[in-house]
């Protein structure tokens, strides 16, 4: 076999394509975090526009669940090019990422605009917090990728300016939100690490579909509830039994005020004006399951975001037992499985030449 | 034919036995009274004693159901004899009725003890007042039969000390129960008529059973809960909307305030401790139903008192249709049919001799 002249030509040329494909993948940065569940909700903003909350909030990371966002700067684009899930982002989600963005910008002073690429591994919009990770990722992978160097507390509090609970993705395994005065102050610790509690998330899936009010609508229509004020009112005391409960590992104690604080959140929802029912028939039959689960002795206890799907947190030697019984329950339609997981974190490239 | 001297003694004997059979039925008092729908609801005690009220409540008589209580006093009774729905009743339902007629013996310096048969046309303790509907007859049978001579006021005053909602079962049509500060001044009055508005109960039944935990001791646990001094602390504003809505007709107007006062009522319920969940899967099925009802342009909303089944109020036009589409959901039993209703009051022996 011999070469044309012309062919060694297309071979440089495409060897010199390879290079420039894989240095713009060098420049690209990967970052992954988890979503988490809250154990005292977050639900209203003192302040809306940065996000400060009403309420403190403590949470868990879920390590099987993630976002996986890279991002890489390009001064050709004309714009930002957003991809989510391999498709290209509808306008109402590109807006609030470009919006993100903008901030990063006008943080780092570069205005140059970026190629991004974002996925879950489990249902967006259904419920589990999809743009908690996604803007923990979402901050991590673009304040880099920007040149920026924040510590955890500056990254909790950018990632809290794309969505509230996005602050709490950020840290380690189980994470309390400092709610702050404003947005110096307002941003997410680690509590304590994933290996601290053998913590399990059950999550059953009862509907996968989009919710009809997004979490940010939501959290406008909080003060509309005339339990509201009672419900921020008391956090104090939820929060110091639920950091109580995580330190010493106190099931039984950590059940009686998730649960609570989960109802008096959804309270707040159905009396808003409009009143926001996220819950279906389905809810109540996983937590009519979860209370004789507990009848029969096995520890466990539920907790609902704003959707349908049920959260049921045990230890790890009774996931097998509750995951089969959760399963027997005909309107559930999967059960995603999660302990503790870790914080926000960049990826480093697998790519060698 | 003709008749021996033993057998005209015995034939004598029998007409005096049936004298004296007569007679008892006559000096019988029966009383007929309605269960109520409370549109702005009764949770919680200010006082337990007397049944004082946390907050006022507005309700709707139910004229299609029933309770009919017959008493008669009888000297030669060792004791009260009480049959509830024609069975002996069971020990602790005798012991609060007992109790009751101490207080109207107290009342009427009266001693002697009562025979007493009360039945209901609808399934007891299955969330639909029985016990509203039960102490209103027994406050009308009993006083009349002690002797007792008492105006409107003093009846639901007597009847609240069995039951708080039966005050709001003595008058007539839509109540509203005046909280008072003692039990001078905590009686139920009438606001409108029942021909006032052709409004209808459609009582969804999913759950006939008895309910867990009765309606007096969750009265116990409301201030368990943190969200229940915010309620009742809003509650002039409910009453208000609701008293106008009642009077101006307006049903859109009483839809909002009605849902979101019985949402209150079990955001309240669901955060006490312990925690009250008194609803069901099909108690969302049929209030999404209601939801999507009135999406379709029929008027219609929803209320749950303490259990499982769902009040669903509209029009009268609308009625056969939204009958068949809740007779159409497979959880719901059946569905019993009401407009407003009268007043508690006496029925008058048809016996003739």
């Amino acid at each position: 076999m011999y070469v044309t002249l012309p062919g060694i030509y297309a071979q440089a040329e495409a060897i010199d394509f390879k290079i420039q494909y894989y240095r713009k993948l060098m420049d690209s940065v990967t970052a992954i975090a988890h979503p988490n569940i809250a154990f005292i909700k977050y639900w209203g903003n003192r302040e809306d526009e940065f996000r400060i909350p009403s309420n403190g909030s403590i949470s868990m990371n879920l390590s099987s669940l993630e976002t996986r966002t890279s991002i890489s700067l390009d001064a050709g684009l004309p714009a930002d090019q957003i991809t989510i899930n391999g498709e290209i982002a509808k306008e109402r989600d590109a807006e609030r990422i470009r919006n993100f963005l903008e901030i990063i910008r006008r943080q780092s002073g570069i205005s140059t605009y970026a190629r991004l690429s974002t996925s879950n591994n489990f249902p967006t919009g259904s419920g589990i917090a999809s743009s908690a990770s996604g803007f923990a990722a979402l901050a991590l992978a673009g304040s880099k990728a920007y040149g920026l160097s924040l510590n955890e507390p500056a990254l909790s509090r950018l990632a809290r300016k794309g969505s509230g609970s996005a602050c709490r993705s950020i840290p380690a395994g189980f994470v309390e939100w400092l709610p702050g005065k404003d947005d110096t102050d307002s941003f997410a610790v680690s509590l304590a690490s994933p290996d601290h509690w053998q913590l399990v998330d059950l999550v059953a899936i009862v509907n996968a579909g989009q919710k009809k009010i997004s979490s940010t609508e939501g959290h406008h229509l909080a003060s509309t509830s005339p339990l509201q004020s009672a419900r921020v009112m008391d956090t104090d005391r939820r929060l110091t039994i639920c950091r109580e409960a995580i330190m010493e590992r106190d099931l039984n104690l950590l059940a009686v005020i998730v649960e609570q604080d989960c109802l008096m959140m959804h309270a707040v929802m159905m009396t808003s004006s409009p009143a926001l029912m996220y819950w279906l028939p389905a809810t109540l039959e996983v937590i009519q399951a979860v209370v004789h689960i507990r009848s029969e002795g096995i520890p466990a206890f539920y907790t609902i975001d704003a959707g349908a799907n049920v959260h049921v947190l045990t230890t790890i030697e009774f996931v097998p037992d509750i995951e089969v019984k959760l399963r027997a329950i005909a309107s559930v339609s999967t059960v995603l499985i999660s302990p503790a997981g870790g914080p926000a974190r960049l990826v480093t490239s697998d790519l060698k030449f």
